[in-house]
């Protein structure tokens, strides 16, 4: 009843990948410093200083930047932290951005990282399953897919496992982030054999990982990946090696790339044996490339995200 | 230049505490399903079986009960994902109801659990800290608090430390949450000292509330008790005292009594030796408590949830 399609998520981000042979997604993570200044003018002029003046700035650059890339690009990533920051008319951007990304065909990735115990996060769930009032089903928020944060165990995984057996979704858990502190606990050491004349250890994100791989058991494709994928940061070349072995049937979401530091060279250890399984995101990279290339300016911003993400493309390629 | 207040939050959440003589919270996460029938039927009829009417819904329910419970505790805690399941009208009626409370007197603690790498982060850090638009401020979000996921590590809370200090507000970070599947992650040993003798070992959630503690000490308030938090459950009455061993001068929310099972009783060690330093929160105990006594109706929740409030301030009275 709720089932809406032929291929379940993953199955489809695979055959977009392929199709535009090319792994990676764009993270739409606007910043006022990033609007170009038309855009600025513009909706500053319509709308005065105000949150909704933001908002509209974002939906404008978003749409623009998503009609140069999404023939080139399989997915985009917005990171709802970005609008939620102007409350509810950044999310009301946030939502537009996902509408007019979805028209175009692209896979959306909402990186929202929820996570709360079982009744709280069967509400986050929404997030992928929609609500239903009195019978009436409304998408609400329309994400493909969603990230997650693992500190609450299952009970905040959970209630995402129907919706995405059920109807088109997907989600990715945090394993391994790409910021300089995940150290701070995903790094430290633990005890997974305590017999008596040896100790053996390993690392907490290998242990969340080793769930991660256990709760995908729940949701798996047609594809050989399971619909509850990983975020591993490009940042940590040796880890996404070792990760990809603990979790061999995981869909992995890359952060990372670029602007944090990652290069396509020290990818190839995230891609399963089949050269899939991995999808890299750049964000700033990609949708603020105008800034950082004289030959381009806040007129052609979105050409310059184009021949960013074609570069991305090759280096990845490069890699492969 | 931010500063508003002559007290800073924790502070000013004392005060409160000591004036009702009771340090409880209670949480409104409502639910369609909680929702009295009068109410449900009104909204419905005015607004059709959409999410604005949910959201109208929610308004009138957390206004009858803010009304008849703003004079007897200190503070409210609105979860969140209960209205972002319903999208922008849903965000919509968060807002209001933290607008209503805070005119009401009541601190609000906004659980929205986030977490994320640093400039993301910082954007999350709007909810406290409003945001600034061509040199207009605005008080988006409008929480005196809200609670963060650890998982990150530092990254994710070092944003937030700027608007605790400059402003009047304040953060609780995950350390033992209260629900079942918490031991997945939180409850995992791990190592702490590897001598050549020896080796000492710890669990992650300790090893949270060490990091939180730290992180505490930037962020000091006058009462003693430092404006980064941390969330204690309930449910795991041991924890509780060695938490408040290794974080003597953090602030604890608590939730998981009532519904989830914990009692007053087993909350003794969770307090300072000042008997301060914690506030024990209930969601569904106390907004839904009509629904589990005979003697009240949709028609008078608010006073089931005034009687249920009152029953759990002597409840925890009778524990400290």
């Amino acid at each position: 009843m709720f089932y809406r399609g032929n291929m379940v998520m993953f199955d489809r981000l695979i055959k977009k990948i392929d199709e535009t042979a090319n792994p990676s997604v764009v993270g739409l993570d606007p910043t006022y410093e990033m609007i170009p200044d038309r855009i600025k003018k513009e909706m500053l002029g319509a709308y005065g200083k105000t949150p909704k003046a933001v908002a509209e700035m974002f939906i404008a650059f978003n749409k623009g930047l998503i009609d140069c890339l999404y023939d080139i690009v399989p997915a985009v990533k917005p990171q709802i932290a970005m609008y939620e920051k102007y409350g509810l008319e950044g999310i009301r951007a946030y939502m537009e951005t996902i509408g007019y990304a979805k028209e175009k065909g692209l896979i959306v990735i909402g990186d929202i990282k929820r996570g709360d115990i079982s009744s709280t996060a069967a509400a986050y769930a929404a997030h992928i399953e929609g609500v239903s009032i009195e019978g009436e089903h409304f998408d609400i928020w329309n994400e493909d897919a969603v990230t997650l944060s693992p500190y609450l165990g299952f009970d905040g995984v959970g209630p995402f496992i129907k919706p995405c057996n059920e109807l088109d979704k997907g989600i990715f858990i945090l394993v391994k982030t790409s910021n300089p502190s995940s150290s701070d606990l995903q790094d430290i050491e633990i005890i997974i054999d305590k017999s008596q004349l040896r100790w053996e250890t390993t690392t907490l994100y290998e242990r969340t990982a080793e769930l991660v791989n256990g709760w995908g058991k729940l949701a798996m494709g047609k594809s050989g990946y399971s619909k509850v994928g990983a975020v591993v940061g490009a940042t940590f070349k040796e880890q996404g090696g070792r990760l990809r072995k603990i979790m061999p049937d995981t869909f992995f979401l890359v952060p990372g790339y670029g602007a944090q530091g990652g290069r396509g060279e020290d990818l190839k250890g995230f891609f399963g044996p089949d050269g899939k399984g991995c999808i890299i995101n750049s964000s700033r990279g990609i949708i603020a490339a105008y800034k950082n290339d004289h030959r381009y300016g806040g007129g052609n911003f979105a050409d310059a995200a184009r021949e960013a993400a074609l570069n991305m493309k090759d280096d990845i390629k490069e890699a492969i």
